[in-house]
């Protein structure tokens, strides 16, 4: 791979700032956050601003870059890879290890007294800006707010802003049409005395509106603001995109104004600042900062995330039969590998594609809703593995095959992991596949009382794992948005700790309704990578008892693929696992097992006969 | 029992107030909360201001007094017995319903604008005070430092403070000479900066001096403040009690100065303020206001706390050791329960006292380490409860029967919780009893990497109760002192969650040498009440596997008590339980029947075999 040569840009960019071109100072050192103006987990190309001006192109990262250097934090996932993307003119700040300033600290070592620090406000969000300036201003440094974006004034084939044709959602397929959402949101914003609430994640305004774009690879949504007035919705978005049958979509709702995207901070700033504002921590500093402190009214999550978490009957229908349809295709695809893998030529990238393109032939298929992760041996103990022309492994007999991926349906979002051996694996990769398998199955059969916590239920799917002196580095569980991103909060199931990758624990309490993953592993480096995942619904549970006439909750899984049995250490399983799993399995067959035969797949519905037979 | 009357108590205090004859301006509220100068757990009886001017005598609440109303906040452990104790003259508000407002809005509802509330600023912890002082402010009051105590100011028949001997503890039985403590002080010290380090917690000032003392029922502390200086250490005490034997004990410390008790914030504000002073949120708002902001160096946790909580092998060894003595004692009173409770005639207080006669029998025997409880059936629901002379049930043959009871011993302190039934339990009492026990021996028997803190495995003790739909209101654990409070911070098993008791999750991680509490439980209102508790040991786990060189933990057992099995319901208990069970049991048999044979107690080592057989 050809590194990037980033000496010239860096060079431009340091004349832009210096000449304060795109702020009211001149600039002695730019932050190049990951984001875009809405704070999105994945990026349109014409946002990859960070990768453009450092070369690195992995998915987390801050750039820092002053007048003599430039530097760049990431987490232990992207080390080796900004070791070899970077070229001279970087520093690799590896963030978690002791020796690693913070950029805060950094920069009070490498600046100038008096120092102006330059971010674009609309790229940062309005809590990180804070925690940021605080730090700055400690050591005698300013954080500003940039006028231009600084990248953008040096990236001159900058793609264009992406402008693709909206999808409409049927109420039948919502569940819940525009004008009851609208109303629902409007009787929250009255106990809090809002007057506009605003509305900046992607995923938030296409599910209040019941569209979805393909603006951002993998995230059905598209570029816009909303805000959400007592009597009156001002949308901001590219106009072109409005057309006749996207305006009567729209007209459900009373008083709604359609804007061009541009305009919405001006919206902002001469209208709803005005009055009484409702605005989140997780919106940029450009938009939180528009509203003066008296007309503010914060909480931590919008009631938009909320309401959202917690799906509908018709979402969780639709929930289950896209994950109905796409355990026809993994079915497929699992017995494909059992049968080709053997033969040879099977290559981690060629594995990927057969699973698309087993995908592609479901019904209401729209795209994928993550890179699928296919990792054969070694690459799979890289817990974000993403093959690649460069990095090709052969997927062989002899090693451990793990696949994580998913799709987009047009009634709903599915994410899935299974960890198969299409040779004979060893004791020991037995031992450690039935812990984490242990730990999926006394997460998803666990009974809790309502108001429990996801961080609260973290230990249970590592209890089997710790008991044997293993472990792993991830979160457990993320929540599952309905055709919307596959990680969607508010809810989450990890804890933050120094020990692992640093997360804040989700302080959300877990609902009937709220789809979730289940998904422990445990990861050899240099060797193999375990991880067995299905997507979980929340659901009442039936107990005998009722203490304090409390609600007790459990989780289905809605995700109905075999786990293969060649792994299992059988004789590590209680008797209740195993009655699980094996009720699991029958629950494939019965679920997939129909949909084969109306699919017309004889032959997968044979394996899956196979697969599925009680242990 | 009698209402106290406390009408005209109320009158004179509110004269007191009007006057401001204990503070700068006239008061429209005094907060009296239950509190002494140190946060202790217990207090002494001069310190029981809250009691005296309410008539409450509960352990949690607090008062506050206006001219027109008087008002006490407390918790549902205590609903019943503030209904029965509290005259005319007092509302109470049940803390954790949903209709009581808080103290803030109660006194924003009744007072006037801009009054003044007056607290006593040594009996508020000064995280406390500043969010008292927030809220009062943000609606126009003043949170007011009286200069005396207003409630000393109407209290006539006070009582005198305590004026008992110290207790000198050698090395032997600490472990670590009063010399070392303070070299391992001064080096955190050093790491801060730090020119003052000021400890106000009790059992911290016991621990760094290696005395123990009697001024408060239960806890072996003294009334003190200590402050450690770079070069000098300033001690603060009851002078009479500082003999010609306790000036050597202390002269083991280079430039140790001994001061009245009263003089001690006068020393902290004429001198330590100069200087940079490590001081807690803990500590009163009187000591922590002394000190000016640019001074103040503040921790969440003092290094004595931490410290103190990681046992040395001396420590450990004493802990073990008085629980073996212990053991003895409730042994012989579990013998005498089974054999006594079924021909009638024991009540809860009887029994209280015949397991303190067999206690005091014991070598190094100190006192009582909290209120024994001792409840039979229908009382054992409530979870602090404590016999007394107007509720006293018969304990009988047809109920449960819970006694939660531990003692204070000059090597060391044990908190100890049992549950049998001297007749037939039914199959649903011995379904819970197997729950709480199943949940018990999770915690017990767990691992887990160093770094894990105590709420993360809170989990374990309650999955197999919610599986069944059972829950229990109160932390799974607490740390234990060493000849010391029964409960020690900062180590703590519980998550602060509004569904139970508010308690904010303790956010210490567990390490080697840590005693902690395992003790879940179940209760059911009206009926019974089931608690299964042992002092447990962190100790470091040996793992098959060592993930990413981590150390590997678990807890070792060091109370040594048998589990009824008669209330066991064995078929409900895995292999691995059974397991854990029949090795505790014979752990049990090994080192409580020596000390039973050493002691001559044949009839009890007897029925310690009995109890103990395999399952």
């Amino acid at each position: 791979m050809k590194l990037k040569d980033t000496s010239k840009i860096l060079q431009k960019l340091r004349e832009v700032m210096e000449k304060g071109q795109c702020s009211e100072l001149p600039l002695q050192a730019v932050i190049v956050p990951s984001s875009d103006a809405h704070q999105s987990e994945y990026l349109a190309p014409r946002d990859l601003r960070r990768a453009y001006i450092s070369g690195f192109t992995g998915s987390a990262g801050t750039a820092v870059i002053t007048q003599q250097n430039a530097a760049l934090w990431t987490d232990g996932r992207y080390f080796l890879q900004a070791e070899k993307e970077l070229d001279d003119s970087w520093i690799l700040m590896k963030m978690g290890l002791k020796d690693t300033p913070s950029i805060e600290d950094w920069l009070s070592q490498v600046l100038p007294a008096k120092s102006n620090v330059g971010v674009n406000p609309s790229l940062y969000a309005s809590n990180s800006w804070t925690k940021m300036e605080n730090s700055l201003s400690k050591v005698g440094h300013k954080l500003l707010p940039t006028t231009s974006d600084a990248i953008d004034a040096v990236w001159d084939d900058q793609p264009k802003p992406p402008n693709n044709p909206l999808v409409l959602l049927d109420d039948s397929i919502t569940g819940m049409p525009i004008k009851e959402k609208m109303t629902a949101l409007r009787s929250e914003m009255a106990k809090k005395q809002a007057d506009w609430l605003i509305i900046t994640a992607l995923d938030e305004i296409a599910w209040v509106l019941n569209m979805r774009g393909s603006d951002i690879e993998f995230n059905p949504v598209f570029f816009a603001y909303l805000m959400i007035g007592t009597n009156s919705v001002e949308l901001f978005i590219n106009k072109d995109l409005v057309t006749e049958k996207v305006k009567r979509h729209l007209d459900s709702m009373d008083n709604i104004s359609v804007h061009d995207y541009s305009s919405a901070l001006d919206f902002i700033t001469s209208t709803c600042s005005l009055q009484k504002v409702w605005t989140f921590p997780g919106s940029s500093h450009a938009v939180v900062s528009a509203i003066p402190q008296s007309n503010k009214i914060s909480t931590a999550n919008s009631p938009v995330s909320m309401m959202k978490a917690v799906k509908n009957a018709r979402e969780i229908d639709g929930m289950k039969a896209a994950n109905v349809r796409d355990a026809v295709a993994l079915c497929q695809y699992l017995q494909w590998l059992e049968e080709t893998v053997p033969q040879g030529g099977v290559t981690e990238c060629s594995a990927a594609s057969k699973s698309l393109e087993f995908r592609e032939k479901q019904d209401k298929f729209v795209s994928l809703s993550f890179g699928t992760i296919s990792s054969s041996g070694a690459t799979g103990s890289v817990i974000h593995y993403q093959p690649s022309e460069e990095d090709n492994r052969p997927v062989t007999a002899d090693e451990i095959y793990l696949c994580d991926s998913g799709a987009q349906y047009i009634d709903g979002t599915t994410d899935t992991t299974r960890t198969i051996h299409c040779g004979n694996p060893t004791d020991y990769e037995k031992e450690c596949f039935t812990r984490v398998l242990k730990g999926h199955i006394e997460l998803s059969r666990s009974v809790f009382p309502a108001g429990t916590k996801g961080y609260m239920l973290d230990t249970l799917a590592r209890m089997h794992l710790w008991r044997a002196g293993l472990d792993y580095m991830h979160g457990t569980g993320h929540g599952v948005g309905t055709f919307l991103n596959v990680h969607e909060g508010p809810i989450g199931m990890y804890i933050g700790n120094s020990g692992r990758i640093v997360q804040v624990a989700s302080d959300v309490e877990i609902q009937p309704g709220m789809v979730i993953t289940d998904e422990p592993g445990y990861y050899e480096d240099g060797k193999f990578g375990i991880r067995i995942e299905n997507a979980v619904l929340c659901v009442e549970a039936d107990t005998p008892y009722h203490f304090s006439n409390k609600k007790f909750l459990t989780f289905e899984p809605i995700a109905y693929v075999p786990i293969q049995k060649k792994m299992i250490a059988k004789e590590l399983l209680s008797a209740e696992e195993l009655e699980w799993l094996n009720n699991y399995h029958a629950k494939c067959l019965e679920i997939v097992g129909n949909e084969l035969k109306e699919q017309g797949h004889s032959s997968t519905l044979k394996w899956l006969k196979l697969q599925t037979s009680a242990m």
